[in-house]
């Protein structure tokens, strides 16, 4: 893959097929500033359908996920004088990082979130974009935003989304905390962990299972997931039947049958460990 | 607000913020009649917009919510002479109910129900369109209807809504009885209580929650989460940035903001106990 | 109801009211092969709208309910030389049964699948457009595609509308395998037996249920349910008022009326045992 660029609030690593975004701006809980989104931004368009980046890791820094918007970048919004014609920048800055969520959403990659300490606002937001969620079991969940008095304008809909409308009345319009149980429960998480070893565990299986499935049929199925709802299913399933024989027909397909025949693992299992 | 109206089948009592409003025919298990219907649709068009009336907590009379509909109405909807050009007299009463039940879903208070007892037809309907279901350990769900020779026309398309297609096959389609902790498990309700005692502190509970969040911000994202999945989700987002941003420009940001910074209660969590 | 036909991949026996089909390719875990989907399609369209056929038990034989697509089919699909202007065998084949779980889902009759052992690919398939499914202790349950290099085409859609994209993006993009316990939680399946008398305690049970519930009542609130979400709430509600006057005004409505009132099963209930 091209170069991974400098960020000023993420850590970046790649190890083989896995890109590990850290949010790194650990003494205000990895706020997510218009910088950061910024950067996630950049980063996700350059991986987004790179094939040789299989899974994507997201995580925090110093205990905690992200403690949802930058009150600096609030602050400033407030103060800038609105000038005619211009948007204003809390339309701005708030859209902006909904455009982050659907971008991550639609991402061809597996993302991972791996959260710990406080996941809130758009922390909890990045959460409902993610293909797997692990939680330790400290975790904290909450959309405060309403006991802000404001309104959780990007996040509500992945929350919709994520966890089914009655679930997402009772979290977002109560403002309430949720731990990392009842998280798993309303199924806003996978997995939980008891604790760090556990969580790394859980994290290097969901890794493993990764590398053993065929990184284009597994993009292809993650936007075929992401379909449903949202055409005719006829025409949805007339379309999936021409996508099976071109992944019949493909690279992916031969070397998948003939390694079942050999009882050998196929090619895609080997290039990462 | 204003004055209540007096209503033969509820008990309306204003505390603070909150409406209580019972069901009271407890010598039919608070069966849901036509007068009944009539009446609480009157009293949710004098309160769906009114931001006096943040919290609306739905209750029965004499240990039980609701048993359904009324068998005195059935009778006599059956009973009298269908006239040419007049609609059957079963359609208009089941479809005011279904009525009752989109306006109920789309108020902009925070309805909460509290059940108890039988939850049966519509009483359950009732509960698929509450933002907050609390139940006691003993109380009792099903839709008989179609042991009955009828179907659940105006209810099962909220249970579907509130439970998902999966669950509401099962319920819906066999009319079996569940218990609390199942209607938990499927997503019916979000709360069981061992005993009266514990449902009181639920309740508390909840409605301290409603009084920390602002009115107009909790509103607002109500409405935003019904819209999820009948427009286009780009579109959604782009229309809910500029709600945050007159969210954040308003009174209730504003105070929000400064409450903050200031680290007391914001106002509007003081106006009501 | 007409004669059943002769078939060589299905076992049918029909007892009263409930249609019992047991996949009968026990040497191969029951795989679905082009001949089971036509078979079964076949039985689907004769009972499909028979009201004589009030419920349909779907089981595999030797143990195992269904290990997902037959090899044989697919190495004769890949080795068959693509003409000009002849579809693709491997399309052919996958929207076959693609269609086939439309019909199934669809049908009017109620719909058990009895679930032991493999269930795999399409055999997850057909649990997702089951009304009722009972699962043994011991099964395992997996979406095994990707790690074969091609794609759950026609089976992640349902699979979507069975759990929800969260639990369906876990499940379909890492091909993991889950036990009876997590498929309950997940909502593939409705109820977990410890062993094989329990399992058929549950069936019965079922069973009762289904004999219990109005037989043309049951098959329009199936009808009603696969709706919600395709037309405006609104114009279903509408249209769902009439159903109900229909079946009120209907013979199982003034039989389920008069039971009701007599304190008698009403005669549908006693038609099958």
């Amino acid at each position: 893959m091209t170069r991974l660029p400098h960020c000023d609030t993420l850590r970046l690593d790649l190890h083989g097929s896995t890109l590990f975004i850290t949010l790194n701006r650990p003494e205000v809980r990895n706020a997510m500033s218009l910088r950061m989104v910024a950067e996630l931004s950049t980063v996700f368009t350059l991986i987004e359908t790179d094939p040789a980046v299989r899974a994507v890791v997201l995580r925090g820094a110093g205990g905690h996920f992200c403690a949802g918007g930058d009150l600096h970048d609030m602050a400033e919004a407030r103060g800038r004088p609105q000038e005619g014609g211009q948007p204003d920048p809390f339309h701005t800055l708030n859209r902006a990082f909904g455009r982050l969520l659907q971008q991550v959403n639609a991402a061809a990659n597996i993302v991972v979130t791996v959260l710990e300490g406080t996941v809130m606002g758009g922390g909890l937001g990045l959460v409902c974009v993610s293909d797997v969620a692990l939680a330790g079991v400290q975790t904290r969940f909450a959309l405060p935003e309403t006991s802000l008095g404001v309104i959780p304008a990007q996040i509500a809909p992945f929350v919709v989304q994520r966890i089914g409308l009655t679930q997402a009345r009772r979290l977002a319009l109560l403002g309430i905390t949720v731990d990392a149980h009842e998280a798993r429960a309303l199924g806003l998480v996978h997995q939980v962990a008891e604790g760090d070893a556990e969580l790394d565990t859980q994290l290097q299986q969901v890794l493993a299972r990764v590398r053993r499935c065929a990184p284009d049929a597994t993009a292809r199925t993650k936007a075929l997931l992401h379909r449903v709802g949202q055409e005719p299913m006829a025409d949805l399933l007339d379309d999936a039947a021409a996508l099976f024989a071109q992944a019949m027909r493909g690279p992916e397909g031969a070397e998948g049958t003939l390694a079942f025949i050999q009882k050998r693992p196929p090619g895609w299992a080997e290039n990462d460990h």
